[in-house]
């Protein structure tokens, strides 16, 4: 039987404002990758995230992210090696402070943003964020994108690592997601996301933007949790998913 | 035979910017009281004074403070009791990040500047503190003024607690710290200064500014970590215990 | 013939953040109460709301808070006067190098709420913050409660000043806003509102909480600008003052 | 008669954190660039410096920085054209929030540490500063690196330009500076920094790494206000120009 996990992004509010509909969403995925405050969140919303993803029984995973609120993380920034390690286990173990609170596991890191992508090309960065990984708890797992540094920096550090799949992006035919840039790299029809899910989980193959079927590695599926719309499809997935019979899981129980 | 703690309020500089002494400093004491990035510290200075902290063998403690980098978490704050709970659980974790990265405990916490002074006072605000940290491990040692609402709490929550010595400051005869404000609060004369830490320790009594002798409990003495100064008398207090024959060891060991 | 300022806090969104129909909102008023980057809003955000109060041709004022972007100023803070004075020297000349780009002017300043509070009850922050404004430019207006502490320091530091009136909240006799914690502090039926704005301007009175008529000084009424309600509420107001010809200026017309 | 202006990066203190020798360095000099709160900086520092430049008769010049406290705005991060505009009218704003309370002028502008050099290559963000500065005003002078991108976009956006010259770097045979990772990057010895600094104002020229003669413009030279060493290099600098009867002068007497 298949199995996959459902991850989003959770717990972006910060003081004031407001993000997405974490409880809607919280409670149909199987993993939640939490701001820690860096990028986005604050002590508040983390708590709150946190109770929520035990209250649904979601798996909790930290979502380390640049030192840039006012840029949501979302803009390249070059630290050094040891910056980035340290800025990881910082965030790791801040978001630590509420799951022992509530005892439950920290089980996954997935990286946020830019710090996402460019660690996602540059294995110096890349290792430097497994380094604050496993120096914290050599058990926690690596969420990333399939075929990325991050995930190849992963195994160099011996630590279990989780490949996860864009529904709403184009792949190239090396398994890169197409650049945002170019025409083409959204995956706008619902329908069709649906069905690239399926075909991902149950055969592990894409089409690329070029039409060519490639082979591709799916432990995650990665949904947005912002918007009324996101939530439609979150909704919908499930559904196929359970038409199908594919298991969903938090990370633990798909990697381990 | 007698016993005590020498605490330290370290790693207290900030991106650009250094404070203190930290290295020398935490040669000579027993408990280094860390900034968590809130008042002060990063992440790079927190890894820097974690493994300073496990070189020298100094027990290491958390040093939350209000969220007022700018003010150095010395200005007065109106927290809810449920921010102040979850700004400590915060910084708690985003120490014992660093802690569990070099395989050490969190032995204790110890509030900073403002928040101190505010929570010695305000029990609502000191049962906040302490529910933070009884949240996260309730073998965590609660550093703070004796008689204060502080430890009055962590009593309340079942933490074990930490009285600690001003050597440098007066006392009114209730047990209170003379207000700063006022003509004598501050013990200037360093052989004095000496004196009333070896009394306080082995007759655990202190000369009020009245004159008069009150009961004093010392669990710890708190020597400051700035300055060439605040090194020297570190030393001569360091002096002074040795040939009274006083044990200088981690909180750890004196409260349990 | 009568005539009134309708005034709105605006420019409160910051970076990914999102908060309130800033664009609606600014069309339907004549004074606009810019964040300055503490309490909320940065340089992008400060940008984007210039430009749309010079399309409307909404008067700009200057809304300094507390450096608390994470509780939205909302949090009592305790400052020297001398930094309460420099934080609004600080947002002032920030907001000016928008109104300068733009070739309009700065025409008030109206601190925001810890702040605003605080200053309306305690005279050495009043004056701290009117000296910042004095000392930038002395035909700035300054825009209050009536009756505060902040009015009073006003015209002692030789500032025009604007009384502003809340549709929403109940008075005291004395005129002070009737606290938020106790009952019937706020005017819920926006008919009630409506006709207590109309009777505040033309006749210079409100009933107070206790049913007694009070006198009550209206320069400008304030508008909230958060939620499709509130946009409802000014456009009901706008049409009520239209009705009874009482006319809708920017306060540098109704205060000079 | 030869002139020059002596410029220095000031006012880069934080809070309880205290950098450079302000008050000293400040006397010397005829050009402060004074730290507007985004790499380094707040309001109580701007106010005292712009002070200490208003005492000693310095100009004034805004150091705007990346919003990037944590790395004291010496990291690259990717900004938007906009984002670099907006930033810039932000800092050159709050800066003359001080200079208008003291009654001053703020005379020019001198980007700081990332954003200096990434803009002095990079023709899009350079821009994008200058209209930032030409926005706010057309008068104001660009202090940068000879024929650097910045320079060039001074000039395209109608700005004047000042170009510097520093003493303790070593040049490549094109006029730029010599990569700091190569070795001789730096003059180490006072003695021939200025030696250097007086060729290069008398005869506009400068030996380069290479050790052939190179035309270099001076209208600033760029002076560092950190440690006694600076101090001790600044009254070395200021004597030598004034045996050979070279005028220190502010950069608008300078360029203008």
């Amino acid at each position: 039987m298949y199995k996959v996990d459902l991850n989003s992004d959770l717990g972006e509010s910060f003081g004031r404002y407001t993000l997405g509909n974490d409880e809607k969403i919280i409670s149909l995925i199987s993993s939640a990758n939490i701001a820690c405050g860096f990028h986005a969140s604050d002590p508040m919303v983390m708590d709150k995230t946190v109770s929520l993803a035990k209250k649904y029984g979601a798996g909790v995973g930290a979502h380390p992210g640049f030192p840039d609120l006012l840029g949501f993380g979302r803009r390249n920034m070059v630290l050094t090696p040891e910056e980035a390690r340290n800025y990881v286990s910082y965030q790791i173990g801040a978001l630590y402070g509420f799951c022992k609170s509530y005892g439950i596991e920290l089980s996954h890191v997935k990286p946020h943003g830019a710090l996402y992508n460019m660690a996602g090309k540059d294995p110096v960065l890349a290792e430097a964020i497994c380094e604050g990984i496993a120096r914290f708890d050599e058990n926690i797992i690596l969420l990333g994108l399939a075929g990325s540094e991050l995930l190849k920096a992963a195994e160099k550090k011996g630590l279990a690592s989780a490949s996860e799949f864009f529904a709403d992006r184009a792949y190239e035919e090396d398994g890169s997601l197409r650049n945002r840039k170019l025409e083409g790299s959204m995956v706008t029809d619902e329908e069709v996301s649906v069905k690239r899910i399926i075909q991902a989980v149950t055969q592990g193959t894409v089409a690329a933007y070029s039409g060519k079927e490639i082979p591709v590695k799916v432990d995650s599926i990665c949904v947005h949790g912002d918007g009324e719309k996101a939530l439609l499809f979150v909704e919908k997935t499930r559904k196929a998913l359970e038409e199908e019979k594919i298991e969903i899981l938090p990370l633990k129980d798909i990697v381990r």
